[in-house]
């Protein structure tokens, strides 16, 4: 705080980044950090933010979201000279609306945004019972590619990710996000990747209490279990806690709760590779066959990997291998959490009698399509189907 | 029905589904079908649901969208153990609220969900007044990718697939959608592939009703021609058939509604390949040159195809090849159906005069860019413009 | 005008188009333009439409989001026969509903896409005080694959394009928007792409106002800086013009605010290629090693390209190189603009005191979390935080 100005010093620079425990990625940064620091102001406060361009190249810093002087925009060429190597240049603005705003360079952005520079800013707003909210988390998604064994993006690509992060960490690097039993929560959800994530809760219904662009007013808004961030684009959730337990929260690409892959891998399900498998293994002793029933196999598995690289499908639940990567994590309900209790419970003791388990008793006889089944790809709900048991 | 109990019984397990005539996927799904048999209740109801596993994997299944205790949640390590080979779990909870559902597992969820399992899951509101349809069809739509002449999935595959399905069919082998002219008209659409679809609708506007989060309240909903449905999103689309005639419905993603392809294919447009046709010809005695015009020639003419494959284009209509494949299919408005008659009516006879046909006759002058138009981007719409005829 | 019907004619033709100074792509449009021209009419006008085919292959037009009769709808082979090549077939209906509509072939649909075929239609309202904005611009949204030195889009690409476009043009291709202060400013922008484009504005937030289905109502609508306009859709957003300067407007995913690029380049920045730069000079005199420090100098550099191509990253701004190509242009608010005046009034002239600079005094020291960064994935921004300056 500088005579009413709030001041904030942001270092472009290089930095290592663990994505989880087992491979760190060569990004670049903020004050030691991809993502870098939010920055937290209240409504109508006046900021000034010092950038030193520690890069081998020019930057800029554009201020997604902000009401601003034209020349404060950060748009490298247009609203002003781009920060040389070097350079400390200054920005100054009033945070003229409450609301979650994303930062990022203007400059060489495609390459600047694929080496991770990108932050979060949240300003709060004026009045404290505006929309309050009990827990209210942030989270910016990105996208790296990183051949394995390498810690550096590749910064040309557009659409072959094989590194989907939240904070641009991955499962099992991402905390879980412990709230009590009754709470209002807001997660804050911006997207500086290439492509949609659609986020997506277990147990509890949401709505988008708020975009980049200001609140959703409360009767347009929408009852949703996953909701659709688009590149750009910033969207507030809000729910109650209604119900104990550990419950998933994640990207439902499929892909995007794995670890780096291969997509090119062929499928072996149903193909029966003894014979191959031993004439390989006189070239190659160690040689596995794998995916002949699927792939879970590897979520349980030790397979050597390069070194700096994360195992496809990992993770330990407390009933064994989770087999995800990426964009997952766990919002963990609990009675009797503190307020200031940010601390993981551990995992959820589920009570007697409400877990799936075994069954070893008499089943009802199940209702079967003919197969091949030939018929209707359409199925209306209102017409009388044996599909019903 | 189980003392106040509804019962139903899923079997996991390898099944052969027709895309189209001519071609039978190798896929995984329950009791004989991907996707497996909806699921239908009422709000209220306790639900058991007995989940047999003979794959060759273990599995899980989580009831996407409901509130449930979090031992029921499905998610293998997380809330339950997985459900080994040979083995039958139970799961049970209170279907809470009326809504639209989606079932799938959550182990090795990428490739089981790559290979089609997958299933909708309905629950009826108590009160049948509330929110009444005259017609009520759901769809999943899902994507596969299969090298022509296979039948397995590769389930590795990100971005490149080639089949993009309604409930894991294909256009010419969905159902048309059968309703009568006036009739309140629901679709519910679930996406469990890897990429947003655009649904789109011919003639009619609609409304997006509801989400697997709820009800969507009236204020708060956007007339729409086009819905894009993100991953893991359901969308309860909403419209009165206003208007006589067979409407295409179909993904707005142009190459969805294309069967098989590569996507490497070099351009032929403009290119006269008559030379090195006759050069080819003189080893390959059957080569025919393509695409030299355009590809619409695909659409009517018959080649030979490998086995179990279908064309890029096909499928006829009253007027001739439509040229279409994949995620496509119509909603067939008509006078006099009767409520239970799901029966296709055949094809929509136009009334005179309201088709387009041949016009012979004097034209007036078109409109011209100066050639090539080396102007604006941009259009406004307000000024006086020289694009009007 | 004919007795009370408004004539339009519009002639399938192959056309070549600019896409920004320097490169023609050869495409497929209407009129010798693509987008065809912008077909604009009054809310229940009787409008009869000539399409005459001047290509090799047959075509249909569809009226994307009409109401019309079945017969008019122009899906070959399904509700019309193909318009062979070399004739008219004559399309009419009453344009039912005020709004914005688009148009583009239902046969050979994906190549004919991939070519350019696609227009515009905006039915105004009867009542001329409905919904009024001062300036209302129109995009359609559409992606290239032109090789390098080719002028023919390969039209069998279903994701990796690599000219993102604005009405077929490109940055610096595209025109800026000039609207005068406080001016009430309605943009639609429709999408016959194939992925999804969120398009952002910087300074102001907006608000979608109509889609290809009707006006949104004004209860229902969300602030917003990013709208993701998915496939087949239209979106008009609004805004008021509330501060004068040059601001960006854009697409947000990176790569298409790029021209043509290979996306299969390693990254180098922060490999040393001095010594492999002599040894390749030997061979290739010319040779230059890139992208040792990112990739700005390819913004300001003047490399050799090969013909009938656009730099990666192109156009200067008032303070150098901008960095950009692509779906980039800017709307450039003014005081003092007349109503008819859409001349570009030149770059912003930033007011003292209101633009980052380079600064050069004392520096608060900037807070640093501990390298490498191992903790958390999640912030929450109510907990105490180091973050904070």
């Amino acid at each position: 705080m500088n005579a009413g100005v709030k001041e904030f010093h942001l270092v472009a620079e290089t930095v290592i980044r663990e994505l989880a425990p087992g491979m760190r990625a060569r990004l670049w940064g903020y004050n030691g950090q991809s993502p870098g620091p939010t920055i937290e102001v209240v409504e109508g406060d006046r900021v000034r933010i010092f950038v030193t361009n520690k890069l081998p190249e020019h930057t800029s810093i554009h201020w997604h979201g902000q009401r601003l002087p034209n020349g404060m925009d950060g748009v490298n060429g247009l609203t002003q000279a781009p920060i040389p190597p070097g350079k400390t240049f200054v920005y100054e603005f009033v945070a003229q609306r409450a609301g979650t705003f994303m930062y990022h360079p203007h400059a060489d952005e495609m390459v600047q945004m694929a080496m991770g520079m990108m932050g979060f800013w949240v300003t709060h707003p004026k009045d404290p019972k505006f929309a309050p909210v009990d827990r209210d988390f942030v989270f910016l998604l990105n996208a790296y590619d990183i051949d394995p064994g390498s810690a550096t993006p590749r910064v040309m690509t557009m659409l072959d990710f094989n590194l989907w992060t939240f904070n641009s960490r991955v499962f099992p690097g991402i905390d879980a996000m412990p709230v009590h039993l009754g709470d209002r929560v807001r997660i804050r959800i911006g997207n500086l990747s290439m492509t949609n994530h659609p986020i997506h809760i277990h147990g509890h219904e949401f709505e988008v209490a708020g975009t980049d662009g200001g609140w959703v007013p409360r009767a347009a808004r929408w009852p949703e279990v996953t909701t659709d961030v688009g590149v750009g684009q910033m969207r507030a959730i809000e729910f109650d806690a209604i119900a104990e337990g550990d419950w998933a929260f994640h990207c439902h690409k499929s892909h995007h709760t794995m670890n780096a892959m291969g997509h090119d891998v062929p499928t072996m399900i149903g193909i029966d590779q003894k014979d191959v498998v031993q004439k390989i293994r006189g070239l190659l002793p160690d040689y596995m066959a794998m995916g002949e029933a699927g792939m879970a196999e590897m979520g349980a598995m030790e397979m050597p990997l390069p070194d700096n690289t994360l195992p496809m499908m990992t993770g330990q639940g407390p009933y064994g291998a989770m087999e995800m990567g990426g964009m997952f994590t766990t919002v963990k309900v609990r009675k009797g959490l503190a307020r200031d209790d940010y601390k993981d419970p551990g995992w959820y003791r589920q009570p007697a009698g409400t877990q799936a388990t075994e069954w070893t008793g008499a089943l009802p006889v199940p209702s079967r399509a003919d197969a091949p089944r030939a018929d209707s790809g359409t199925v209306d709900v209102r017409k009388p189907t044996r599909h019903q048991h």
